[in-house]
């Protein structure tokens, strides 16, 4: 059903991306402790969206995989919702093999409580203890399977933000990360501006002035629309 | 300053909460464990501002304490932001001497992490464990330091709701709490209508239908304004 669902994305205007079926993850996943609580964090999908619509913009078959966000889906993107780490690697898995362009900018969470509770825990004297296991690494499991796939990824971070950014893009086998101290005032999570630095396999930094969501998004896509260039563009079906 | 701030609420329209100092707590608390994650609840938040909504058109001069919601602030209306339950209960204590009835309507967090990390938690190989601490109880508190006040409490239960209501209804020296089960469809989190229960100290139940949660909130507000002609209405300034 989703594979049908990229394919009714309306017809793209014309731009550089013409033709480029792109997935791009957006939003913070929710992983459930039990009915009514959960751990989340603070993505505010607006990297993501903003990705999508210039995509949409520049002529791509968009399929936009969103955790919740407060957000307004763009317009002639596709959109699929979901809202656990497990959910998301459900559906970027089954669209993977269809598309070009993979850009994960979702905040997946790293873990989930162990065990979900079927009622609401009741609060007790005591304090509770949470236990968490590791979710699938969405973006470690694309590195590993990818073929004509370009795979961008982001790193959020707080602290050497260089080194865990680079450790990142080679681990994971991308094309390009873009990184971002989200302790910046006017980068990050919830703001409508973002301070970036593109790092690529080779050692190459590119370090981005602040600018808007919506303009960093085309900085990336320049990017990629070169990189595409230089990797073969086969797809799988 | 906040205890100005409800001062300088619009002259409210002529109705039966005319004169009436209302606090209404909205949302969900957001609990962090690190800069970037958090815990949190459901609670969408539209209960509380219904209520806040209503109270307003009816007269009341209404101060609304909201931890985060996607939604738009009432006209009418002083909006105080709190995130954790921690600002929620400063707040809330900061106004309670102040207002006439208060209606808690968030969804607020009964633990939080017992340590909040500087840095974003790096992912490891193993799993995680998350030490929860108890949380302030604002509720028990306000009941326990009542005075003039009318004090209006929610039971969001997935069993056993009329039991666990009850308890919460007495151990907190409530006037009347509205309980839904949240596991109806049609009541609870998200939902634009509810399916609640009215319980009061005398043992009286009222079952309602389900229903708009603005037309709830006409139904909980005219169950306060009878609930104020029994009870002594001099306030503490």
């Amino acid at each position: 059903v989703i594979l049908d669902q990229i394919k009714q994305v309306l017809d793209p205007p014309d731009g550089d991306l013409k033709g480029v079926r792109v997935l791009v993850t957006a939003g913070g996943t929710r992983e459930p402790i039990d009915p009514v609580r959960y751990i989340s964090n603070r993505s505010s999908g607006k990297m993501g969206y903003a990705l999508a619509e210039t995509a949409a913009n520049r002529g791509a078959g968009v399929c936009l995989v969103s955790a919740p966000t407060r957000l307004e889906p763009p317009a002639g993107v596709k959109l699929i919702n979901v809202e656990t780490a497990a959910q998301m690697h459900r559906a970027v898995t089954e669209l993977y093999p269809r598309v070009d362009v993979v850009v994960k900018a979702a905040a997946v969470a790293d873990y989930r409580p162990r065990v979900v509770a079927d009622h609401k825990i009741k609060k007790k004297e005591a304090g509770l203890v949470v236990e968490l296991e590791k979710n699938p690494d969405i973006l470690l499991e694309l590195g590993r399977q990818k073929q004509h796939q370009l795979l961008v990824g982001f790193a959020a971070e707080t602290e050497d933000l260089i080194n865990n950014a680079r450790e990142k893009l080679i681990n994971k086998n991308l094309d390009m990360l873009v990184a971002n101290d989200v302790t910046m005032s006017g980068a990050g999570f919830g703001s409508d501006t973002n301070i970036a630095k593109l790092l690529f396999p080779d050692g190459r930094i590119k370090s981005l002035p602040m600018m808007d969501k919506l303009e960093l998004s085309d900085r990336i896509w320049d990017e990629i629309v070169k990189l595409r260039k230089t990797v073969p563009k086969d797809a799988a079906d």
